[in-house]
């Protein structure tokens, strides 16, 4: 883009630096105060001080401000997988590829917070990341089979993963005292190996 | 209900045995034949030889044949986990409660299947399944911790234990050759013990 066309898109009026990430801090903050349900997309656009039609450039509706990013957070976990050296086991595999997700979650826990706290107030919104969540492993155990991993171990290590990755994840949230998510992540699964074990 | 009881209500038409059990089994032979979608409540009523009303007598909705034993299986499940033995570790008596409920689930293989393959064809069904799935997750946390089991091993036993029953029993429905539910389900545990453990 040349400084003529940021001159142009400014003076039009579609200008819109981080329009997305305006977006989400607006939509978060509306959930927080008045609850997901009593938001209007409108209110929304309004608050990041946007056009509504900005707003569904960007998302879909506003189910999707909560839910983009484990889109995101999938394919960064695939990859992952696809990625790791051949030698490591099925669920070494997956630990590391949480540890990968666990450095880039880090950096959003204010974010993170806030969703978990909109999600925990409406059962509907539950039920979606669930169904995320579920969606996760079944990706995974398919990236794992990919690598040559039997059906039942790849959906196995990928159900495992996925439950420490839940917890660890919850518990990074709500403690502050946790401070580093990849950590978190690594001792649910190690204690998730200790219950297995019948500890 | 007295000799005379079972004239009357013969006589004026509601003498229904098993009418549960007749409406179940017409409504997975219509959800398999022609799809849970395009299945009605009175094409399933019809089936059964007995009027409409008497299916909303038992279930809620055409979706409750496939669920309400979801429900059954978990206060089972439940009831298990709080009756083990005390000195049990925390996925012991997981996996105790899962062979309390593979020997009960172990007399409905055919249900379990036409049920499972109808779910399969069906999104929305498939949700309402893992949804199921959760709860019963969180319901079995929920027991463990009253036996004074900590919230976080509560949550990654029933986790860990909910992942090998869903995968052990997926195996048992599909393929013939395993006939025993709870040997399956003790099997798919420790093949996710040993995933756990880096094998």
């Amino acid at each position: 883009m040349s400084a003529g066309d940021i001159r142009y898109a400014v003076k039009v009026g579609r200008w819109e630096p981080d329009a997305r990430g305006r977006l989400s801090v607006a939509a978060m903050e509306l959930y927080t105060e008045r609850g997901f349900e009593q938001t209007t997309v409108a209110e929304i656009a309004e608050r990041a001080g946007l056009a509504e039609r900005t707003f569904f450039r960007h998302f879909s509706d506003k189910r999707e401000v909560l839910f983009s990013g484990a889109d995101v957070l999938q394919e960064l976990l695939v990859n992952a997988v696809a990625e790791a050296p051949q030698a490591a086991s099925p669920i070494e595999v997956i630990a590391e590829a949480f540890a990968v997700a666990g450095r880039v979650l880090q950096e959003r826990r204010d974010f993170a917070r806030q969703r978990q706290n909109v999600i925990a107030a409406n059962p509907e919104l539950q039920e979606r990341e669930l169904i995320k969540l579920a969606s996760l492993a079944a990706a995974m155990a398919g990236a794992l089979r990919l690598r040559g991993v039997n059906d039942q171990s790849a959906a196995l290590a990928a159900e495992v993963g996925v439950a420490a990755f839940k917890i660890g994840f919850e518990r990074w949230v709500k403690e502050p005292r946790s401070g580093d998510l990849p950590s978190d992540i690594r001792e649910s699964l190690e204690e998730l190996k200790a219950v297995a074990n019948g500890r």
